[in-house]
């Protein structure tokens, strides 16, 4: 199966590099130096034990979109708006799987045309440390579903396994998506502003406490969610991918933008809506939103 | 009027250089090395504009203490315990001024026996840099109220006037104190989590919403105070200690020990004794107390 994958940070070069183990993966990034890289050099992925570096394509070539048998969107949710249109361009029988965070590109993808689209929802982590090599430093799962038509047109990719590198596939696309907003929600703004490794949460008793606070005020607002479960799901992601640094720390440490509006904003309009107050909530996201700005001054 | 200071950190060494330069100071620090370099070196201040020092004799010898007019005791709340014994030896007629943030020193004081005891509240920015040297970085007033006995006694001291170094009095301990809590439960714990100086505070919009939040949380267990003169006031000391690492983020820092507990600790119990739930003071206090425990890890 021939894969292309726009987007070449953290998620676009992790799964270039597995996928490209079995399939004609190609990647779609932003810049010519990093193209020009990654054709000489391919991907790297250090794990805790090991070393691997997989040969992949590198292109800016939009033409190279409607080669592929699946596109999968690795690019974070801020820039989908910069690339709305090469989108929009890709023949609607090519299936396309969004991986964002959040859930403000479901506005996106219920414009486009294509008739299989997926959702995704990742547990990996992984850590971008130069143009062509990522740490995969949290073992995860991909979780899919349909968000329309049929899933089984990647049966290629799900039918594919890989010890480190695991998909498994759901029903219900709204529910992946939720579960991942709520670990987000939780695990990106706190380990960002307590500037800790993803497993420092669950170690530390007095951010266990707030960990479960903070827990406990978003669950309010999704009664259609069994609470213990989710939290015992989040619990695992922080053990799974406890020397992991959350996107968010990255972020704020490196003064770039968060996805805090997309994750945590997100939650508080949804609070607004239902009329429900999450002072602790509220309080997390400024703090996010302020180291933001002071970064962008 | 000699006078006697007990502790040599920031605001030991602050009051030291500037008590200095008109009366009779002897510092009591607590090491040999420093008392050595005190005597050899003097106290350094650096303000915004200018430097100064100030030749003032350090001793260990407790025997001196008997020789003082006033003893200031300028250590740490919770280095208090250590030289409790210290202070009940000191002569009864010798008044004492106590320094320390929070009001659990209050205790302490009850079981003393001195006929004056003074309380006094600093809202100077001051960093120790080295043994010998602080940067005043704040100028503010220091406010002082009889505990027990008359102010009087140390007039000398109420009557020099410096223009960086202003003393004021007051009527009631507890209202000065009390103040000082809500500044320091306020300044302190936030700007050691966000690791900002204090004047970003009230500059970046986010972090002052954050600010007004937690003001408005706290401020309901004192009905006996006007919320809005209290609010302009800690305002006013943000402005004029804006290039001040506050001592709480100082201490993170470093991973020393913080204030947290007399300070954001003293407001929580408070809070329970009065059935009166504070989510967003909890969680401040949990975001510094873990991050004490990692410095101590």
């Amino acid at each position: 199966m021939r894969i292309g994958i726009l987007g070449a940070g953290s998620i676009g070069l992790l799964f270039a590099s597995y996928l490209g183990k079995q399939f004609d993966v190609t990647l779609f990034p932003r810049r010519h130096e990093q193209m020009d890289l990654i054709n000489e050099k391919g991907v790297t992925i250090e794990t805790l034990d090991s070393t691997f570096t997989t040969r992949v394509r590198a292109t800016l070539d939009k033409n190279e979109f409607n080669k592929q048998e699946l596109i999968i969107i690795a690019v974070k949710q801020y820039h989908l708006e910069n690339i709305q249109a090469d989108i929009t361009n890709i023949h609607n029988e090519i299936p396309l799987l969004f991986l964002q965070n959040g859930k403000s590109h479901l506005k996106l993808i219920n414009h486009l045309e294509h008739e299989s689209i997926i959702v995704g929802s990742i547990e990996h982590g992984a850590l971008k440390i130069n143009e062509t090599t990522v740490v995969h430093n949290g073992i995860g799962l991909t979780k899919l579903a349909p968000y329309r038509g049929e899933i089984n047109r990647i049966s290629p990719l799900l039918n594919w396994h890989c010890e480190y590198f695991q998909f498994k596939t759901y029903l219900d696309y709204k529910e992946i998506l939720l579960k991942k907003l709520l670990v987000n929600a939780i695990i990106n703004p706190l380990t960002a502003i307590l500037k800790v490794k993803n497993g420092e949460l669950i170690k530390n008793t007095f951010f266990m406490q707030i960990f479960h606070d903070l827990y406990n005020e978003i669950i309010q607002l999704f009664p259609e969610l069994d609470s213990k479960i989710v939290l015992n799901e989040i619990i695992r992601i922080c053990r799974n991918t406890e020397n992991n640094e959350s996107s968010m720390l990255k972020d704020i440490t490196l003064q770039r933008k968060t996805e805090i509006d997309a994750i945590v904003g997100y939650i508080l309009e949804l609070a607004k809506e239902k009329n429900v107050q999450l002072p602790l909530t509220n309080m997390v996201y400024g703090m996010i939103k302020g180291m933001e700005k002071r970064g962008i001054e």
